[in-house]
Parts: structure tokens; C-alpha cells; sequence
């Protein structure tokens, strides 16, 4: 039986990439968990970020900002970027993350974080309190030690954080449960 | 040591809902992994679908679809959903999942996916060969099996199939690491 819950705000799982806005000299950051890709062509993120947010002002003023996919051993200093303002403390200080130059663009990457994205702002929307962010992806970055030899992310290497929404939980990816693109034509060749 | 990968398309991890369009007597869906909340006032979903998919023509026509969380054990049924084209197949006969109405729009919901979301269409946005929809959730419903004694989702019961792109994995979710705006607190008063 089917329960009504109301308009609630929660999908599962979702991610919770460090995004970081400025540059090596002045760089904001913060955790955002409504974040995803939305295209291929080109490559392109979507995220939410409340207007009020202090490293907002920094993408939106160099156009430019980082994903960086915290492995579930930083779960406590992802959390303390999601909650935390960068107006009164200095987060990186504050958690010994350190920062090293992108490729692409000016605004860096987090070095313990072993999958980055640099991303150009290619558009917004306001939806109520939140910007919507759409940024194209210029270039990616894995850690050598989350690569497989052939030069792929090695999902349990990278040992990715997920969020639960509603439930607030930090959580691990579990076991594979089968290969996507290829379990579904048990059900026949119109797949 | 960082490892430039070009501008790739991936993030971890991502959900897999079943998004719906249509009505009851024709019904279009697929599998979407591009999709977010990205705000919460409304509360909003964001999702990039390419531009020919045959659900897209259903939800702009009606301006409503649904968004359905297909629980770990309907791996082969999601998958179904993304491979297959409901131009050449009726996915619903095939994969045996059904419908049943939503509480506010005329898109129905899926019955075997134990959380659903409502939503109208707010906005859209093309980027290259994909359009991003953003939807006003207006209604959320869950499986009373899924619910725990205090009306909250239960996310060991709810057991989201999660989507690893790249390794073009299904998952399921692991273990517990920490409880989210709290684990932060161990660096200090300023979280």
C-alpha cells in the first residue's frame, strides 16, 4: 500500500562531491549532494546551491568550479564543508584537505579526493532559493591509485561517499548486483 | 599522483529511478540515471533525457511525469527500461511491472518501485543533444513496508539499486559510515 509522504525533496542515493569555487589564493568550498551530470554533449553538471552561499558568489563571479568525490574515509570532513561556512572558518585549515592546481581552469582540486571534474559555468536558473548551475566539464581527474590497468575508475578502489536524503546517512557502495546495459536483454532482443 | 582523463560524463554514484510520462492508458518510461533534486523551495528535480527518447514527447506534451525508485531486486527490469524503446516494445507487458494512479497529476506511478514522486514540468533547458527538465514535486508516496514506526523511509528496506557510471554497474547500497550535519562536529564550534 501506498503511502502519501507530501512534496518531499528526496531521491536515493545521491552523491556528495566537495565543490570548490576561487582560486588557489582565495578558494571557497562547500559539499553539495543535488548535484549530477545531465548531458554528454558536451559533458555537463547540474547542481543546486543555496543562493546565500559563500562559495556561490566565487563560481559565479569566475565562472568556473571543481567536483571532487570524497572517498568514505573523509566522510567527517565532507560533512563539516556541508555545514560549516566559509565566512568564519577557514575549512581547509580546519580539516587539513589540501588544494592542487587544475589543468584547465584557475579554480583547483582537492588532493585527497581521487575523482575530480573542472567545470565552466555555461548557465543558471533560480528555482526559489536555490541557483541551479549548469557547468560544462573541460576535464576529468582519478587518482593513479583508483585506476584499473586499462585506465578506468576502479569503483572499489575509489570507495565513493553516498548520501542518504531524509535519513541524513553517510553510507558505503555495497555489493554489484549486476552489469547495466546487459541484464535487461534477459528479457529479450527488443532490448 | 592525478591522472587527466579528458572531459568525461561520470560521477559517483548516481541513482536509477524509473521516470514515467503519460497516462494510464499510454504510458511511456525509462530509465533515467541524470537526475537530482536540485532545490527546495519548491521541491525540485532536474534530469537530462536525450532529445529523441520517446518518454520526452509524452512529458513535454502533459507537462508531468513521475519518478520511481526501483528497490535492488528489479535490477533486470530498470535496466529493461533504459536499453529497450517503447516505440518498438511495451515495456510494461514485457517486464510484468504495472501502474497504479497518482494522488495529483494524471502520470501514474509504478507499483513495484517502493517511492515515487510526482512532478510537473517548471522549466527546460536544451544542452546539446539532451534537454534538462526541471519538475516541481508535488506529491511523494512510499510503500507502507518501506516506512518505519515514525512515518520516515527506511533506506535498508527501501534497498535502492544504485547505478555506477563508467563501470556501467548496478550496486546496492553498503554499509552506514556516519550520521550527515553531525559527524562534521568533531573539527570544532564553527560547524
Amino acid at each position: 500500500m501506498k503511502i502519501r509522504l507530501g512534496p518531499t525533496q528526496n531521491l536515493y542515493p545521491m552523491p556528495c562531491p566537495i565543490v570548490v569555487g576561487g582560486t588557489m589564493d582565495q578558494p571557497r568550498a562547500l559539499t553539495v549532494a543535488w548535484i549530477n551530470v545531465v548531458s554528454s554533449t558536451p559533458p555537463t553538471v547540474a547542481m543546486g546551491v543555496r543562493r546565500t552561499r559563500h562559495t556561490l558568489e566565487a563560481i559565479r563571479e569566475r565562472g568556473t568550479f571543481t567536483v571532487n568525490v570524497p572517498p568514505a574515509s573523509l566522510a567527517a570532513e565532507t560533512d563539516y564543508f556541508g555545514i560549516a561556512s566559509g565566512r568564519t572558518a577557514d575549512k581547509f585549515a580546519v580539516t587539513g584537505l589540501s588544494l592542487v592546481p587544475s589543468a584547465v581552469i584557475e579554480t583547483p582540486i582537492i588532493e585527497q579526493c581521487p575523482f575530480n571534474l573542472e567545470c565552466r559555468v555555461t548557465g543558471e536558473t533560480e528555482v526559489g532559493e536555490y541557483v541551479v548551475v549548469l557547468g560544462e566539464v573541460l576535464e576529468s581527474h582519478a587518482d593513479e591509485s583508483v585506476l584499473d590497468g586499462g585506465g578506468a575508475v576502479d569503483i572499489e578502489a575509489l570507495d565513493p561517499l553516498v548520501y542518504i536524503a531524509g535519513a541524513r546517512q553517510y553510507r558505503r557502495l555495497g555489493d554489484k548486483v549486476a552489469d547495466a546495459f546487459k541484464i535487461g536483454r534477459s528479457f529479450g532482443d527488443s532490448a
